[in-house]
């Protein structure tokens, strides 16, 4: 690690769930660490050239929404119409200025619209064909609806609908679960060489949800948040239950008001979602550079750069 | 106030923001003040009658949504389209249920529909088309364009649409202001006869804004909390500094994890958003009937009953 790398910590996720061991083949599981590994280390190379955190979580972002076997940009879930809608969020811990969108069936990345709306628009969060008219206007990438809807994705959905299910983008269904069935919202959170914040999570939701159903990860607060005197976080699991928690900034509130360190903040945030029944998992980055990357679910993709500068792979509790 | 009403609280806005005296006829005050008069004692009525807290909002909310001079329902202000697009959010605080709907165009009462997610789907957010498909669905009340379009408000709209501006609600265009582009989002906060505690807004958002654009009024956190153990918030103001500020989950915050008292909770909580430059305000009831009516704008449209069991109607610091 250089000099300049010694505020730098970089954190990324995958989704959070059931991740059944036998389900998932050794040849999947070497995919997900490899593209783990990959982003994460290109976030960490960006981080120590200087990158500001921003730009970081927004580039690897990108990177997890083109990784096909998350669910986020190409590769998304489908809804109960078969079509991909899609939300992601953005947070500068600078500033907290914030941006997002919800619902949006267009942007090839939907992380860079949501930047866009934050430096380019008044407004925090735009839906629907508003958001897809936006990334029009700014002359950002936009892509047909079969870029988004992977083979393994449209089969995913054929088998939700036929049990007349909702699934989370990362659970078993409970007929003929595959692995494919339970990768998840990505997410990253990083701090920089200057010690800002900044955080962003992009999702295609749940498989078969309602048209128009928007889960916690285009909420700031919900999803997402960072600010540089607290924070950065970024939520994956059962969205309804994490905005009914206000999860995001419920660690930022635990560790602000109530002087709890990043660990027990997180822990206590999870906690609330569990009261409600919910699960899943965050990542988070406190402004002292600890990393906490906490779930109640079976497992969570994850890769992360702490301290030592070592680059770390993670799907279940223990590796 | 009859032994079943010791418990009960009641608290509705209209909106918080820039109120010139100059430019609101004695007339038009009169109307607001009536409104607020007449709603705020249905709900009393109601809450003394054995309503629970989440009847009493959405009722209230309701005969908000109803009256033309609020920015909700049936008057709600136009987007640069020319369209009404309507956001609202209700929570229970018994279980920290929650439901909402955001840039939905038909329902005669978006606070009802936000409801209807609630309590009939397995999400707490629809957006656009698939929030009204939704209304179709449950068969709730949908009414045309024109409903909600009054002459008022198109006239509001083609002024700030020929200044090229978006405004808020409540805030006066810069150039030829009238008292009609200054009320706002409309909300409603209770404590029932059991101690339960409930909150409810909904609005038509700003003036001209972008389609799509969502702000914190549909968002759990943002601009509606409620949970048995500490306050139930509604709030009304430039959204995108609410959002910014996960305003009503931090005034919850600020009383459990730092043991503010309400008063304290909600100067706190708006300051935060002063800090980003934002105005507007919030009515909250705690869990032991304090109500606090705060606000950084000039006015905020408001009424309430307190532990006395007297009605209250304000519009300005003083009255």
């Amino acid at each position: 690690m250089t000099n300049l790398g010694w505020l730098c910590r970089i954190a990324i996720h995958g989704g959070a769930g059931v991740i059944d061991r036998a389900s998932l083949t050794a040849e999947r599981e070497a995919q997900f660490r490899a593209a783990l590994a990959r982003i994460a280390q290109a976030a960490w190379t960006r981080l120590l050239a200087g990158a500001s955190a921003l730009d970081v979580v927004e580039a690897a972002v990108r990177d997890l929404e083109d990784f096909p076997l998350f669910n986020a940009g190409h590769g998304a879930v489908l809804n109960a119409d078969g079509s991909a809608e899609m939300d992601a969020s953005i947070m500068d811990g600078r500033t907290r200025a914030a941006g997002a969108v919800a619902a949006a069936q267009t942007p090839t990345h939907p992380i860079s619209l949501a930047r866009a709306v934050m430096e380019h628009s008044e407004h925090v969060l735009l839906v629907g064909a508003g958001a897809d008219r936006f990334a029009q206007e700014r002359g950002l990438p936009q892509s047909p609806p079969a870029y988004f809807i992977t083979d393994e994705r449209a089969a995913q959905h054929m088998r939700a609908a036929s049990l007349g299910r909702i699934t989370l983008d990362h659970d078993a269904l409970y007929n003929g679960p595959s692995a494919s069935d339970k990768t998840g919202t990505v997410g990253a959170v990083a701090r920089d060489a200057h010690g800002h914040l900044a955080a962003a999570t992009s999702t295609g939701g749940m498989t078969n949800k309602r048209p128009g159903r928007v889960g916690d990860t285009p909420l700031i607060g919900a999803g997402t948040w960072a600010e540089d005197q607290s924070c950065a976080v970024s939520a994956t699991g059962h969205g309804e239950f994490f905005m009914r928690s206000a999860l995001a900034y419920d660690v930022h509130a635990r560790m602000v008001y109530g002087n709890h360190d990043l660990h027990e903040a997180c822990a206590g945030a999870l906690g609330r979602v569990a009261e409600l029944g919910g699960s899943g998992g965050l990542i988070a980055i406190d402004k002292d550079g600890h990393i906490a990357l906490s779930f109640n679910s079976e497992g969570m993709y994850r890769a992360w750069v702490d301290a030592d500068g070592l680059l770390r792979v993670a799907i279940y509790t223990e590796s």
